[in-house]
């Protein structure tokens, strides 16, 4: 048995195949998410290689680099600049995404920046506009696009599998809610949770949201309410194509991470259920039960961080479309910014309402 | 975008904590097995390293060890007796497992040997005799034992969530039958399917089978009948401690692979059933439906090999014992003798009557 | 084998034990759900006696007396005043609920009235006032909480078994979508389909209903938007207790009739599923897969018209309160105003806003 | 509110279609399944009268006699003459079938039967040949036939759904043992319990069982050994045309009545599950849950006892074949022998081993 020396070059086995091909990442951020995407890079992906880890933490970029046979970096521009570096992985705190963002695509560097782009519109359209200037690609994180059941919904949509569509249900709760000092800034339940079902639902119905209503409630600490927040929500939609929906937020169920959705439409209907960690089914003289779902994203939405990164890889490798752009980032957070609307102003809020005009260079971009 | 070069030392990331040990690995076979276990052993297991992989086929070895960085081997002897290899991992045809375990055994390297160790009874114990003697470890590869599923049912019964078990049902059945030519050489539906379900029901039970009766049909392929053979059998299992119960096997489940198991006790009962690539359920004017189950048995066990060769690393670096032993191995090929001869005198067997004395060597021997 | 005659006594067997009594019930109105409650009336409560039937149309008082072996009554007084009625079921128009319970409550006759009472505030006070005056009992037919799938949802939350309520979400969609000369006169999708959902969500919560706000879509038929309708709706709701919730309604969901709902409280959640005709599931190479859900509403409600007349006949007999007044009849009719008057201004509309002061004579009356 | 006198007359009510006919039914035996069918007939067959009840307690015939509106008898002769009986119903203690079916027959009036016809092969013939002889309708009370879960299997395999049938598995378990004085009468548990799985197989699979191999065990009383019976079975069948399958029967399920089967075909599968009191879910954070299923075979198979008594009245009524046989209530007796001989011996026995051959007159014989 031996104790392992710490090889620092590659550390990805691959077929040597000549005409397979790599994407050289670098990852800014060394932070939960982004040790996820060394180790999904490192371990998981043939198109993908890391070359190093930044982190304006020492200790973090070390340690995370360390671990997977990469180059720490102290300082992010350092890693941008690096030529044997193709695309960045931007995995840093919400507020530094854009200013990293500007910095790789001055560097002509694609892009795959975790989601949300930024929460304030005039600075994410600024970054845009440096990104379509660039003409680098740009892939935001939204991860649940990739999981296989609201993959699943989305294709039996697009082959007419359920008709048009014409109702759609989201719900999204978490098994327990963060702290109180993390919710004080986490920009409230709508920036920070219901922005991904915010996007699922663009996602899933395939047109845009026009005006949302909020009913909220704080049922699990009255403090939260000082800071215009709530802890469960319902957020109406209605689609510019007519469909209309609803997405439940809480940030407790006590029962586990719960994510379903469902959508009627003409046709019929689709609806999908939680994951489990097993199937057993257990019968006593009290009741027929089984395990609680799987309670933590990280078990629940594992795959889903792999399947997206891949396909950033692909898109940037073989030059296709990224299957999530600038513009699939940014509208998510006009949505939201609606819904906090609503909430404060007790009525229904038209997305024109908060929504900013977009910048010229950017009319009639699709975002590829 | 870089090609990449091949990296030939040791391609896994470590965090380089001084206390951290790896085993070192040496597969023996390049078919499909041990290129899963080749693939695990790389790139998932923290406490494992691939030190080469030998093939009698050139061509297989050389890709493998390409593939995973590591070094080829002709001859297993090489392998084994390489001084950077703790431990052999056998993934062979299975009328070599033997002799390749004497070698090892006799080298004192620690052994994981795929099932069955083989499947004539005095030459798997000429075989744990030389395990015995030099002192290794010996763990046989029945996967499912690390399964999520069956694990939650062994648990439940541990645990007395069902009180004592009193009638088990395990249905196993292919998605597809293999060629004609594999059949021929199989060993016949008990050894090459049933094996699996024999284990497990010594696994979950956690008594030994004493008598079996099997009940054999021909419903794909007439020429299954020249082998002795069948295609759909219902093994029935009775155990020393009380327990009754049924073995369903199937070559041949056209919706995919279906892997159930159900026990009653006199406290309640536990059922456990397939996994499903989606949870996905779509209701139209005909039906309410869903995706069939996973079709592979790579894809609904993919887990199990990983967590397997884990507890195996496991209990060679911490010396604990190993989760299945070699006379857990040798336990269902005595089960499947029987099962065979039952079939082929249309009555009871026990297993008494098939099985042999175990050397002197191996009496009072727990396997461990 | 005999040609039967037809008694034209009573025709329901009974234990002759002489403390049991029976209700004498006349029936007003005999389309078909005045034949539902005379066949339970007549061959499945104990604690029941059909008495007569009456409808303005000569051809159907006497079909549905004969079939039951009881007295046809061509004009309702005439039923309300023979001195052998206890009670009357009303099965009418809606439109003569109103006088109809008048005039029972003036002979003094205690009354069961199928939903709704009125669709007119002041018209159907007029009529509690009159119920209130007589001192007569009045149960409004709200079937669906005698349902044993929301009485098990309203169970679990009185028993605390989920908790504090936070979310509630009702799905109701019917299979097809009635004629539209029907829809022209319904008074809407609320005052029409979702009146029941908008008592169950009283019943389950516990609270009232304070706000709404509607999401209405035309998806079937444009011919339907003349008539200021929809056939496709989300209404929201917010309960004083705190509680927030939505109802989805369809005229048309195409695999059946779509009746479940979900109550997410503090302490975990409860959902309820269709009603099957059968538990078969068949697994095919295509899918896995089981038959539609019910289609009608008489096939998934059938047990809970017997019950709710059950627990009428028990209310009167035993002098026991009924499980759902009057002025649980009147107040989902305030939130179906409610909901159209939001859905035609577009924004929430507190239900202040459209319900009618109490009469001075019904303040503080619960109803019973 | 009336004290009801007791109607003596026909109790119920008919729509007075000079062509509507109805079957006069006399029911001999007025325990449990006796007030079963009085209750049937009189309250929910449309095309049923229930003319008497007849039975050794003068208390049992007057009291059920009475709750129905009919005439007690206590003599089943007297019952039988009475012109006005078209049909007898046998419900009287298993023993006694014989006797009654051949004096039933004799008098010419058709026959329905509780199962078991009889556990002597030698009488039930005798009993066979009067009614061959008297030309009269017999049709045995296996009501499962007429359950809507087992309906749609065998629907299924008729329909092709799933292609050739090749394996069967039927569970079925009882809530809890019966009091040892019963099961010591009971004539064990494949006579009293697993002869309705018997026909059952039977009337699935659509072919003939022809051996039977035993697994017995004694889990709750030890006692009931002594009776060379059991509480806990697996019978594995093989029939002729080549299906094997298997029946797992249990004294005592704590988590109900549990009455599940499963077939496995070369185009599919079909299987189906237990039914429940509600539908309802419940998640709070130790586990998913829902109540237990039902759990006393009268909940389980309510309907079923409809059925089969309007399918009998039907057959004579219009002269169709009976859907269950004398031939076919003779058949899961056979099995009932073999599956005890097994038992007792230890091996697969042949049903040619303990049939009988049939009496001449049968023999040709459809059962109709």
């Amino acid at each position: 048995m031996s104790v392992q020396e710490v090889p620092k070059e590659s550390l990805k086995a691959v077929i040597p195949d000549e005409t397979e091909r790599r994407l050289n990442i670098g990852i800014i951020g060394a932070g939960r998410i982004g040790q996820v995407h060394a180790d999904n890079i490192t371990f998981r992906l043939r198109n993908a290689n890391l070359v190093g880890v930044s982190s304006g933490s020492r200790k973090l970029a070390e340690r995370c680099s360390l671990a997977h046979g990469c180059e720490p970096y102290y300082d992010y521009h350092t890693l941008i600049e690096n030529p044997a570096v193709d695309a960045v992985c931007i995995c840093s705190a919400s507020n530094q995404h854009t200013d990293q963002i500007i910095a790789a695509a001055r560097a002509g560097k694609h892009i795959f920046c975790e989601k949300p782009i930024d929460t304030n519109l005039e600075v994410i359209d600024k970054a845009l506009v440096e990104v379509r200037k660039a003409g680098v690609k740009l892939q935001v994180g939204f991860n649940r696009r990739f999981d296989q059941n609201y993959r699943r919904v989305r294709d039996a949509i697009i082959a007419g599998e359920i008709g048009s569509p014409q109702i759609l249900h989201i719900i999204s709760r978490d098994p327990a809610p963060p702290p109180l000092e993390y919710v004080k800034n986490s920009g409230g339940i709508w920036m920070d949770c219901a922005i991904h079902d915010m996007d699922m639902s663009r996602f899933l119905i395939g047109s845009e949201v026009e005006e949302v209503y909020v009913l909220g409630a704080v049922n699990l600490d009255p403090a939260i309410k000082q800071y215009g927040d709530v802890d469960t929500s319902i957020v109406t939609l209605r689609f510019s194509n007519g469909v209309i929906g609803s997405i439940d937020n809480s940030r407790q169920a006590v029962y586990g991470y719960d994510q379903r959705c469902e959508v009627l439409g003409s046709g019929g209907s689709i609806h999908i259920n939680n994951n489990y960690q097993n199937s057993a089914v257990i019968s006593n003289s009290s009741a027929v039960k089984r395990d609680l779902p799987l309670n933590f994203f990280m078990d629940r939405y594992t795959d889903s961080f792999i399947v997206e990164l891949n396909e950033f890889c692909d898109s940037v490798l073989n030059d296709k479309p990224v299957p999530c752009t600038g513009l699939d980032g940014r509208a998510p957070v006009v949505i939201a910014l609606a819904a906090k609307k609503s909430y404060q102003e007790s009525r229904p809020v038209r997305l024109t309402e908060v929504d900013l005009p977009l910048p010229e260079s950017l009319v009639g971009w699709d975002g590829q």
